[in-house]
């Protein structure tokens, strides 16, 4: 156990229960992101504002839409009509050159406050106004569901408005929500005050009414079908007593909005039917009201559903990058828009299935936030599993996925799938294991060249295919190969690995073999299971010499290599690779471990060969003339990253990459010396993530002295991505208290007014290495599955003697239960989606037992029990074939 | 006296004594302008920090300085030494989507916190830390003088360091300011994080060692002496003890920081005095750093002057200008760059002038702020009388004085001299004139037509000739004749007024004769002295119809013209005005006025003329085909500039160009139905300026219904020009409550985190309308003077028992005071600056005097009283001429 006083009480560390909430000054960067696998988003900020309009084929955060927003109007019977914009009055400051836009509507009444709660995919405010004659709140979500790509892949958000009177009078009400027609837009340029630019216009609303639904339709006729620019935007209810609007007052100055706002003072709009085009650069606005009357104590639940397809998704990202820039503007397409004929089918199908929709949602929902996890772990990995669902991930219309880095404001952040970055990922591949799997049909059919230099980054499109021309991550490369290894875990689908293998295992030899055979350009030129060369790495640089940090990942893809050669029948390969990582981990500890930490061990600087880099403009290199000292190494430094491959190890059950003991002392003195509990004295001068007051795991410290003079880039900065590894990393390793710390003061420091609780940012926003945090559950929950060996198991490490959590696995996913009494454990695993073939169900017994006792649906299944490690697996005499709702309980004692 | 509650107590109203202080979230939006009169700024922020570099020819709301900042190290004797920017921590948010910058420096340790404070020109913070082992205070002010524009245009910030050593050891510390060189910078274009862009480098800095004094002078080799981004920029010291380092490592990533950073862990420098010219593309960091030993209980003060110097100021905003375009990039110049050669000379004379500066500074400060006026007037006249002194200025190296509406953060906006936004703004006229005079130069002898037509913009250079081709605007146009007459009340110069005469007499006569003698088009084609015409105006439409607010304006423009014609000897055109305005005032009372306030009578839709635009696209018209009401007008409104004119004329002593009772009639009704103690309900559309819980003056409103469907723009806006004007006007009609609340709710809004307190924007930051403010100060002392008449008066009009202000004329300012004791009135004043012809002095004492005694340095004068309006006028047997130090002293008894 670590020495270092923790600051948090151990109610802190440890609560379960329901979600943070967010008020006040909280509220001002709270961004809730709504939309579906590879559709992009629009945010619910924390006030009720929409924000962040994502759903143009490109990040756009800042990016509103003019004039449009969710109103309210109501009258108490023998009352007032009382009219406000249905968000949360605005927080200072106010300054504007030329003040607030009209197209923001700042200078309409808005409501007093609210209360803003997100357990994604679903959020929820809770409005308050003395004025207001009726309570109001605003629940919204996306579907989702792990496994299920079509379900969790529309392009809708879905607002449920709750109504309540209150009073002791009957009142009347209009729910509004009032849309720019904004199809046309690039989704990047300013649109002026008056809300007409160049790129729009000759847009055409249209009301369509259909059985049990009726909203507005959206679309323009400026654009071709297949220009990057065309698309459909619709709102539709399935509520019937309606008004609307098809087009405000076609006018100038703030005319437009004047009209609606004047017409909407009774809350009754004017319902007239008849499409027009809009003229060439004027966009029209739409308003769909839904009407009510509320009896005095009465309640109403009002759903409006937004949506949109933007089916021309094109390369925009690789402008700027030396040797692709003929890659953009070629086409690569949306799947979800491949789904429907535009947006009007897609609100349809989803007010059509919306009970279907919202009730599995919710049953996903419930499955993971019912969990004995503590309450901040499951705001972690809840709020960061979104990112699959952000702009980061791409689904092209060929179905598969893709991923960014991360998304600067506008555009998509260092295209794509990097290896590097996606080795921290655990979400999707646990989420949605079949759209982790195309990322490795990328990575090895397509990026995998013949003497197995995988290409870290993917050109898009796919076809014909485009290679970045840059030397491989060894990191990622590594990386890559452990993730094969999971997925086959996850999916036991060998035919699948077959198809792969070959490039996989160029991939890993590539580390002893060098680009085409070249052993002086070679990771590992003596084969020793220790990468000796220039390895270029995650932190953008390239370290020399052994170093743990990606000699562990390098440890993990031999033995993954080992196994998964076992898998394919080569057993001749699956030694050689057992016999290289047996040398290198005895190597790695014997020559880096320096007591406390593994240290790297730099070459002298004129043993340094460096690599060519290929096509690409690169940062300075570490070696310069005239220097004595290797610049960006970390040497004695503690890295916080030293045990990379060995996390990702124990998320895929290689559990001994290196010493356990000494990756337990590791990871002590890594939080001991890299974790702070306030930074306000720590000096970094790279990028700033915590600062001030925050706590946060830096990336590297030099606690014994030795710093380099330029040390490694990014070395001061704290990464979440990073600090979620080492957490899970330290959970796993039984310093429970720790990594539960670390992620508490990371939670923190995304309190919404710092930053967004659901958009942790790196080099881009939503980044993908963020995604760690699923490793958390994963590791909490002391969960591993073998789909070829129908073996699944759960070790606990907190609320042991009650304890509940989701799990998933490549075919179903369920909720998972144990409770202790006495020297007796019950565990109950639960099905709520899919199938799971079941063998062999691993659990970690407080003592030894003597019996077992298996149901499954109340019918006794023979069973036996055999040690395993620090617990028993529970041996099935057959194997059985879970359905969803199958209940299976297990008694030892 | 109005029957609205007042929100505000009395103390608030009226308190006196030192001005707010600002610390927490209101140092937020703080950002106090540092430069001298059409020189650019760059901003103290609130924290500390340089913000809004604007010193690059242009606006810059949002422009920082690389890695440009001040930093202290300190060690105590036998302590560990510490390193800190000198700017108090950053408060949230914390989001970005690649972190917050390395060339922010957001990871470096700050002070805990620090409390601003500002009276314009001085900005003063005080720091407060807890590990530091010194107390810092930072003194910041650029030099200002009234009518010393010279002394007022110095490219210079000057910062004073306080350092005092609360400790029993002594402490060794270094104070040091780096700065990037930013020669070669467009002002605009983002700078990335490496602080490298193309358009930079090439760039020198130099060590620069003179008698007492020193520092770096920094310029580019890379543009040519005439290239508009061709600059220089110093940093200068008279302190002796020094080190510094003329340019940081050069190299990748963050190593030129990191180099800097480490090198300032022991307090000493490099001190390498060799210049090197930098790559191309890469910008040197240069720093320079105080040295001091502080013994226990010692204080010292260590002055730091940061100037620039960008002679090639070219015209960037006419770009999207119709017919302006060939415009954009003539060179026009600056004044203040044909007075020093570089930023060196100009720092090197800032440093040798500093006690003189600072003293003459300080002066004028002492003498507007030990006023008795509330303090809140105080801030609202010293804060905005800086947009003088902002990028809204220019000063143009003919020597002339130019003004933007106001600046958009990267641009100037609304460019040039506009009439009618130019018709509020008191404080370039009463502490600048000669600099007012240029304006007046350039809207007659430039920009009025043949036929009287004045082009209300002015388009830069002057030479040759070219002419906004846009109609006049009516309210602009007859507020230029009112401030000629201002003007030449201010300086007496007749011979200045004769040379503009003509002009003057075309621009007023232009209104009954019309465009090129088209009666059909004039704005009072029967001359009788009412304007029925299209009235192009401030609100950017048209009024059509009898209205007070352009129509006392022509009022007043008839009375001054009168007064002006008196002058240069044409009396027939005198007492040809005055008809004509005897006539309009007599019908504008009897047909405007509601029995409240004065209303606009639109003529019936088919007696409307519509006037010519000239070549330039204008906003939609007021006549719609179709459609039976006009748009864009007031009608029955109450509008809070009914009164305009006749506030003007209060201002410069024209009383009673309406009835006065109906006046303060009027005044009552628009505070009473246009100003709100809470917007929360209000509901605006347009452009918001104050909203939720704030104060402010509505443009109109219609308080008996009979709004129009579609209302002027901006009429449910708050704009602070206008509400200066009517809080002014208010004072003036003894209404002091109300207009002093008026001022209260604008300059709370104006709280450091809603607004910058120094930054009142409108259609653009420091916009000009907001320099009416200083006509508070006017009304609120009763000033006025006729330098034709060596007349000067006050009539105090709050603390009028014991009183004290600020005064300024054309040719001397100085403090006026008087105390009241029984029937006794003592009244004194003292000319600190320039000199001061006086023969007539205005007193209001609270009864008839029956004695007068006066003396000028205690010798006695003689004189006599004479009865003027409700007060008196000492009349002088013989005009005196005081010079600076003068003090004359008047006993009323």
């Amino acid at each position: 156990m670590s020495n270092t006083k923790l600051p948090y009480k151990r109610e802190e560390l440890y609560r379960q229960g329901p979600q943070r909430s967010f008020s006040g000054p909280a509220l001002g960067e709270v961004a809730f992101p709504l939309g579906g696998i590879g559709t992009g988003n629009v945010s619910l900020g924390g006030r009720g504002q929409l924000r962040d309009w994502e759903i143009f084929n490109r990040p756009g955060k800042g990016v509103t839409l003019p004039y449009t927003f969710f109103s309210i109007w109501a009258q108490a019977e023998g009352g007032q009509p009382i009219a406000r914009v249905l968000e949360a009055r605005r927080p200072p400051p106010y300054a504007r050159a030329d003040g607030l836009a009209s197209n923001e509507l700042a200078g309409l009444p808005r409501l007093d406050g609210c209360t803003f709660t997100g357990a994604y995919p679903f959020a929820q405010i809770a409005f308050n106004d003395k004025k207001l004659p009726l309570e109001v709140e605003l629940a919204a979500f996306n579907p989702m569901v792990p496994l299920d790509a079509e379900l969790s892949g529309l392009p809708v958000a879905i607002f449920t408005w709750k109504l309540h009177n209150p009073g002791t009078t009957s009142v009347d009400a209009t729910l509004a929500f009032s849309l720019a027609n904004l199809t046309g837009f690039d989704g990047v340029t300013t649109i002026d005050r008056n809300a007409s630019t160049k790129m729009l216009g000759k847009c055409l609303n249209s009301w369509v009414q259909e059985d049990r639904l009726a909203g507005i339709a959206m679309t323009t006729q400026k654009y071709a079908p297949d220009h990057p620019s065309f698309g459909s935007l619709a709102v539709a209810t399935p509520w019937n007593d309606l008004t609307y609007t098809l087009r405000w007052k076609r006018a100038g100055w703030f005319d437009a909005i004047q009209s609606f706002w004047d017409d909407f003072a009774d809350g009754q709009l004017r319902d007239d039917p008849t499409p027009e085009l809009s003229p060439d650069g004027k966009v029209d606005f739409g308003t769909l009201g839904l009407r009510v009357k509320l009896a005095p104590g009465a309640s109403v639940e009002l759903p409006i559903i937004l949506s949109w397809h933007m089916p021309n998704l094109t390369n925009t990202w690789n402008a700027g990058w030396r040797g692709l820039e003929g890659m953009v503007g070629k086409p690569v397409g949306n799947y979800y828009t491949t789904k429907f004929k535009d947006a009007w089918a897609a609100a349809a199908y989803a007010v059509r299935e919306l009970p279907r929709l919202e009730a599995a949602t919710r049953r996903f929902h419930d499955t993971l936030f019912e969990s004995t996890l503590p309450a901040h772990v499951l705001d972690a990995a809840s709020s960061q599993m979104s990112i699959i669902r952000t702009t980061t991930g791409l689904r092209t219309s060929d179905g598969k996925f893709h991923g960014f880095e991360g998304c600067n404001d506008n555009i998509g952040c260092c295209p794509m799938n990097c290896t590097h970055v996606w080795n921290y990922e655990q979400s999707l591949a646990y989420l949605y294991p079949a759209l982790e799997r195309t990322m490795r049909d990328t990575d090895f059919a397509i990026n995998t060249r013949d003497d197995g230099d995988m290409a870290f980054r993917t050109v898009l499109p796919l076809e014909p295919v485009v290679l970045w021309d840059f030397k491989p991550a060894a990191d990622g490369q590594m990386g890559s190969v452990m993730k094969v290894y999971r997925e086959w875990l996850l999916c036991g689908d060998t035919k699948w690995l077959r198809k792969l293998w070959p490039e996989v295992k160029r991939a890993l030899e590539y580390a002893w073999r060098g680009p085409n055979g070249n052993l002086s350009a070679a990771w590992d030129p003596d084969g020793d299971g220790v990468m000796e060369g220039e390895q270029h790495n995650t932190y953008d640089i390239e370290f020399y010499g052994p170093n743990t940090m990606v000699g562990s990942l390098y440890l993990g893809a031999l033995r993954a290599a080992e196994e998964l050669a076992r898998a394919v029948g080569e057993n001749s390969s699956a030694d050689e690779y057992r016999a290289r990582y047996e040398r290198g981990r005895a190597r790695l500890d014997a020559e880096l471990w320096n007591g406390e930490y593994y240290i790297q061990r730099e070459p002298p600087i004129d043993q340094i060969v460096e690599v060519d880099h290929g096509s690409q403009p690169w940062h300075s290199a570490a070696l310069v003339a005239g220097e004595s000292e290797l610049r960006y190494q970390y040497g004695q430094g503690c890295l916080s990253d030293q045990l990379l491959g060995a996390w990702f190890g124990a998320v895929v059950g290689l559990d001994d990459l290196l010493p356990a003991e000494r990756v337990r002392a590791a990871l002590d003195a890594i939080f001991r010396y890299n974790w702070r509990a306030d930074l306000g004295d720590h000096a970094n001068v790279q990028r700033t993530y915590a600062l001030n007051d925050e706590a946060g795991l830096l990336l590297c410290s030099w606690p014994h002295g030795q710093r380099p003079t330029l040390p490694f880039p990014y070395s001061d900065e704290v990464w979440t991505g990073i600090e979620y590894q080492v957490a899970a990393h330290l959970i796993y390793a039984g310093l429970v208290d720790e990594g539960l710390t670390i992620v508490r003061g990371l939670r923190d420091r995304h309190d919404g007014e710092r930053r967004n609780p659901w958009n942790e940012f790196e080099c881009g926003n939503h980044y993908a290495r963020a995604m760690a945090s699923w490793s958390l559950l994963l590791a909490l929950s002391g969960f591993h599955y073998s789909a070829p060996a129908s073996q699944i198991a759960f070790a606990p490490l907190v609320n042991a003697d009650n304890f509940r959590s989701f799990f998933s696995t490549g075919s179903g996913w369920g909720s998972f239960a144990q409770q202790t009494q006495g020297a007796t454990l019950t565990a109950t695993l639960e099905l709520r989606a899919g199938d799971l073939t079941l063998q062999r169900i691993g659990l970690r017994p407080a003592a030894t037992p003597t019996s077992v006792h298996v149901t499954l649906g109340g019918d006794t299944l023979a069973a036996q029990i055999e040690p395993d490690g620090s617990g028993v697996v529970v041996i099935l005499d057959q194997a059985v074939v879970l359905r969803e709702g199958a209940l299976i309980e297990i008694a030892l004692a």
